[in-house]
């Protein structure tokens, strides 16, 4: 490993149903934010630019050359990473080890995604369409029913409640007030969630996050450019990134991510550090059993133990290890290029000591787990200030 | 620099009008070969892949996470890369990167597309999305006629004609039938070439490249990896990729691509060459137009003299800088995430001596140049055997 890695700018829109601009205006926003993050860094001084998203939400075809012309970055490289919900996170592992090889020194990553041109029907068919069509997609394939499995598996096989779920829920809300770019900023109670409109039982609608429009922007540097931007560098320490099969049926259990328990194995093995070793972390909490999932697949508890580990407070600030405190998908919106980078933002904010009224103190060392899909993607990416 | 990276294995399926089988089906038949490529590599052996591909040409979505269960790489990375047609180069390039950072050693570069199953009027409309939406598809901006602006440009210009455009297709029909995996095997005259049907003038149906189905693989491997591989590694000594404006009124030409001349110089930087060190290359002749201005765009002549180079000769197996001798997109089709690929495999034989009767004497050092779009992103990558 030749060249330390840094996030040394950070931007993100406010995540909304409906941002009622273009896509290029909307990643604009997140871009100039960023830019002013690192100093009012210039267009002049990215080397190169990679955008994420996932296609067929928005009409425009190959969105990297169209963004990246608006954003004033020809004729830098440019080119578009997808891995679904998880496509920042990737293009972030990426513009690593471009600058880690030499090959460029200061990267920017642009995740959008613009999800309110299609109406309810059209959204819906696209995520089928994110299942294998050939053998899953016939049979009505859709994130809810995937993730209500999971959370009946988890149920059947671990004890956990509908109560416990919704205490992630609980969580979330308290955080998003908090927050002003989350879609959603509300406080709701255990009740609440148990007695919303039931999507996919066992998830109710407050189990769920929603779609939304939102641009968000990273930028990446070498250790000598970052030193130079910023007197806050927050270090790449460890990526992970795995797969698993995206027909459900091929799995071992789904009452896990295997994806996410192997990204973080890599992570954390090159990070050199250990789950008791991360001060915060941000979870893809799609739906309220995805974060108790992800806490067992990150070993912050063992095996079984995620509904105990939200029940006992400990991933609240101030508690062993907070997770999600920016709110988390579930009350920020969940605009699917775009929120790798959203979380990853976050993180930056509270190793930087720069995160308000939620910042973990003594924050050093961070964890951000993005998953793809359902479980096909799953990446871990650890920061170090 | 930390780790020389080298492409030791290469598959392609041949590209056909309609493949009548699955993407994964297709992507299994070019992986499978770049395994035997390998010495019967395992897939074991393989760190991480990349598919390559413009979506919206099929229906399923988030591609590689199919593919990859599909090819046993679960629970390796993987993950889409787009830049139209350039997207398997781009794929290249990050593979390059992942290994030249140590973050993986062994890499398979999976570029595909399936084509047919859009009637002609969805495939125009999916190519007219491939234009700023908002301010140029609405005026009809379809591929055949941006080139066929750029041929008029060039025309003008530079006094280039109909014949010397029709003389790069007479040498790609001369290839064609060498190439047993060309979709078009058929010498052609001038004069057929003229009398074609005309698409967009000056643009005839044989100045066209086609749509196709197709898919090849890429295995790329670090130093170490690559001498227990392969006795016959083709190293990577130059990458270059660069973009320009989506908009065509934003250029300041449009008789030349400024993002495969900016791409070229980077290659030739890093590789510390200059074109006349060229023994061999593959440019993205998606029209006959496109070739007369990648030798240009690449310094085989002079700005404007492209022309005079097709009827020189000198760009024949023999000649002084031999160009698209497997027949080039317009022979062989172009499926679009596939094509960079199969650029590549091209060169990886040509620089092995294993091209056969194609094969270019003593050829060291070859380069391939791949374009996305309308010049939007341009590729040049540089190889030496």
């Amino acid at each position: 490993m030749s060249k330390k890695v840094a996030v040394v700018g950070v931007g993100q829109t406010a995540f909304t149903r409906s941002c009622g601009i273009s896509i290029r205006e909307h990643c604009f926003e997140a871009f100039k934010e960023a830019l002013e993050d690192c100093g009012n860094l210039s267009t002049k001084d990215i080397d190169a630019s990679i955008v994420c998203s996932a296609p067929e939400y928005d009409k425009q075809r190959t969105p990297a050359g169209l963004i990246t012309e608006y954003l004033d970055l020809n004729p830098k490289p440019t080119f578009l990473a997808e891995a679904i919900c998880a496509s920042s996170s990737v293009g972030t592992r990426i513009a690593w080890a471009f600058i880690n090889s030499g090959l460029h020194r200061v990267v920017a990553i642009i995740g959008f995604q613009k999800m309110s041109e299609l109406t309810s029907a059209e959204s819906q068919e696209r995520m089928l369409r994110g299942a294998d069509i050939m053998w899953e997609s016939p049979f009505g394939s859709m994130m809810p029913a995937y993730y209500a499995m999971f959370a009946r598996a988890h149920m059947h096989q671990y004890g956990t409640t509908e109560e416990q779920m919704a205490q992630v829920k609980v969580k979330s809300g308290e955080y998003s007030v908090m927050n002003p770019k989350a879609m959603f900023r509300k406080e709701v109670t255990v009740e609440n969630v148990l007695k919303s409109r039931v999507i996919t039982s066992p998830l109710k609608l407050l189990d769920c996050c929603a779609n939304a429009d939102g641009a968000s922007c990273l930028i990446l540097a070498d250790e000598d450019e970052a030193k130079k931007i910023t007197d806050t560098p927050v270090w790449i320490s460890g990526l992970g990134l795995a797969s698993a099969s995206i027909s459900i049926g091929s799995r071992k259990t789904v009452a896990s991510l295997s994806c996410a328990f192997e990204a973080a194995n890599q992570a954390y093995q090159m990070a050199d550090l250990k789950p008791k070793d991360i001060d915060v972390a941000e979870v893809h909490d799609c739906f309220t059993i995805a974060e108790i999932m992800a806490y067992e697949d990150l070993g912050f508890c063992k095996r079984g133990e995620g509904g105990k580990l939200i029940d006992s407070g400990e991933t609240y600030v101030g508690g062993r290890i907070p997770v999600n405190v920016d709110g988390g998908l579930l009350s920020k919106g969940h605009p699917i290029g775009a929120t790798g980078g959203s979380q990853i933002r976050t993180m930056v904010l509270q190793l930087r000591g720069d995160a308000g009224k939620t910042q973990v103190e003594r924050a050093e060392t961070g964890l951000v787990h993005n998953i793809g899909g359902i479980g096909v993607y799953g990446s871990v990416i650890i920061f170090r200030r």
